[in-house]
């Protein structure tokens, strides 16, 4: 046996008609939003793309493996929109517009059901952001998506981590935590949980849209992937400054704040410090832009809210409700489980 | 556990310093050769790049999966090599050069001296391309390995598909057959194959300068990963033709000639014509090109061979040695084996 017989390349469009892999790239061919800048799509050897001489493109690529990012029996099309949210997500922590996505989708078997339900989460996700799947390739082995998205801007507009100056206000979009507590929730075993902290963890909401506002006015930016302290962590780490912020400004759902509220003797911050997956964004800004990012928060719907400072010395530093403060050096920002009160 | 204890996005820069996966990520920055067009590198939320205005950007993204692709204990430089190579193959058939990659790995433990010889056989391909690896993922789970390339070539002279007209010449580079024998010989478990055969499936060579050369004078190309007769019958779907080849045209090497010649009564002509992963050019062109093709092949010393014509009416149609004709309907393209003597 040859690698071809187990292999359906979309871009070859090798996948014998009629067989199942095939019945599977019927359902990527033309999803999202078709574009102009699409000069060439699935079913030659690569998709011919034209970026305009004025912008820059913006490249991410994340796995999502079954049993680790999710559970090979989780909602398909929950994972199909997940497993472009997170890219999404990237490109809004440059600030940049996205425009195409690439699908390498490896599969035990080709579940037809399956798949189609995960092509309509990825497609209504991309229809909401005017992204073309543009190509992809079908492989038979356990299961795992990649997914590389593509991204538009003018090159100097870019946030990027390392431009945090001391004095700049700490800001986060959304609500801290809660797609650590629904995991938490689902594998205590207990009640299932409510249906919007379920989506907090299965449908992510990429900031798209904020990140792009907030080009010129935030010094760095990044997405809340790995938890606060480890991705704030890694702005001060490419900016060479340190924060302080103050535990009482995370802005958290009713649900994460009666979690952490329920340990007042101990509370436990890590909820809201570092579980990943929230997607939201963090960013830095100068204060004298407090205005404009709140005129942003208005008129995207979107919570902002300032957590903290910048200041010039190295390190993280945790200020509880107390008035105690905890300083994290770098080393400590990663696996970081905190009990600050 | 949330995901992010398992996952080392690079470009968040995640992995907790020190640990096994930071170090798989260290041997991965900085792979390739320096371009001014990547703005941004590794370490950041997305990599940052550059087309310039008068170029497209071709774009392919392929999976090798461990027991399908290649085995769990196939040379590690290989295997770093193939992944690479296979993108750079597709981009080839677009007559593209290739510019930056990004690599998706998914392995079920850190083992360095793996990843090492890994990054070897990547990096040593990238170098003699010119490409830069400009962003990654790494994650825990089956052997995986997802690879997109990026090339750049101006968008009017891409080789595509479809451009085959009746009375073109049908050309293939190098040699068919190869990299299926290597793999009969050493799934027979007899005595391994010779090494060149085996190079010939193991460090597959993308026809970059080939594919770049033929713009302007091939009216179809396709990179041979599936077969010839599965591939050119892409060529032929999409330009709305047929095709004669004549098997005692086809090029083969001593070691495929001679095993084809084994089985003289009913010779088995399947290695030559539905084996994949030569990753040869397959290509057609006027006869008025004849001169100009045969130049490129001399100066590129790249064999360049005649092996048919395209035709009008629909299907494949192979001419064997004593003048007797098979012809093929579109739906036999894919999963064909011949008896064709």
């Amino acid at each position: 046996m040859t690698a071809s017989d187990m292999v359906a390349r979309w871009s070859s469009a090798s996948a014998p008609a009629g067989s199942e892999f095939d019945l599977i790239r019927r359902f990527f061919v033309g999803l999202g939003v078709p574009r102009p800048d699409v000069l060439l799509e699935i079913g030659d050897d690569c998709a011919l793309l034209s970026v305009p001489a004025d912008q820059s493109l913006a490249v991410s690529i994340d796995t999502l493996v079954a049993g680790t990012h999710f559970l090979a029996d989780d909602d398909p099309e929950s994972v199909g929109h997940k497993s472009l949210a997170v890219g999404l997500s990237d490109l809004a922590a440059m600030g940049a517009t996205p425009a195409w996505a690439t699908l390498a989708l490896t599969l035990p078997r080709a579940e037809v059901d399956w798949i189609a339900a995960f092509a309509r989460g990825f497609g209504a996700l991309a229809n909401a952001h005017g992204v073309r799947l543009v190509g992809g390739d079908t492989t038979r082995g356990h299961l795992s998506i990649t997914v590389q998205v593509h991204g538009l801007l003018p090159a100097d507009t870019a946030v990027r981590r390392g431009g945090a100056r001391p004095g700049d206000r700490i800001w986060v979009s959304g609500t801290l935590g809660d797609a650590a507590l629904a995991l938490a929730l689902r594998q205590g075993g207990g009640a299932p949980p409510d249906p919007w902290l379920s989506a907090r963890l299965d449908r992510p909401t990429p900031r798209v849209a904020l990140g792009r506002a907030l080009r010129g006015l935030a010094t760095a930016m990044i997405d809340l992937s790995d938890g606060l302290a480890a991705d704030l962590g890694h702005i001060l780490a490419a900016s060479g400054v340190g924060a302080e912020i103050a535990l009482e400004a995370l802005p958290l759902s009713p649900l994460v704040a009666a979690r952490i509220a329920e340990r007042r003797q101990g509370a436990d911050w890590s909820l809201a410090l570092s579980s990943g997956d929230d997607y939201e964004l963090c960013f830095c800004a100068p204060p004298g832009q407090d205005a404009a990012i709140r005129a942003i928060s208005a008129a995207l719907d979107c919570p902002l809210t300032p957590i903290g400072r910048i200041h010039a010395e190295s390190g993280l530093s945790l200020r509880s409700p107390a008035g105690a403060i905890l300083t994290l050096e770098r080393d400590g920002y990663d696996h970081f489980s905190c009990d600050a009160a």
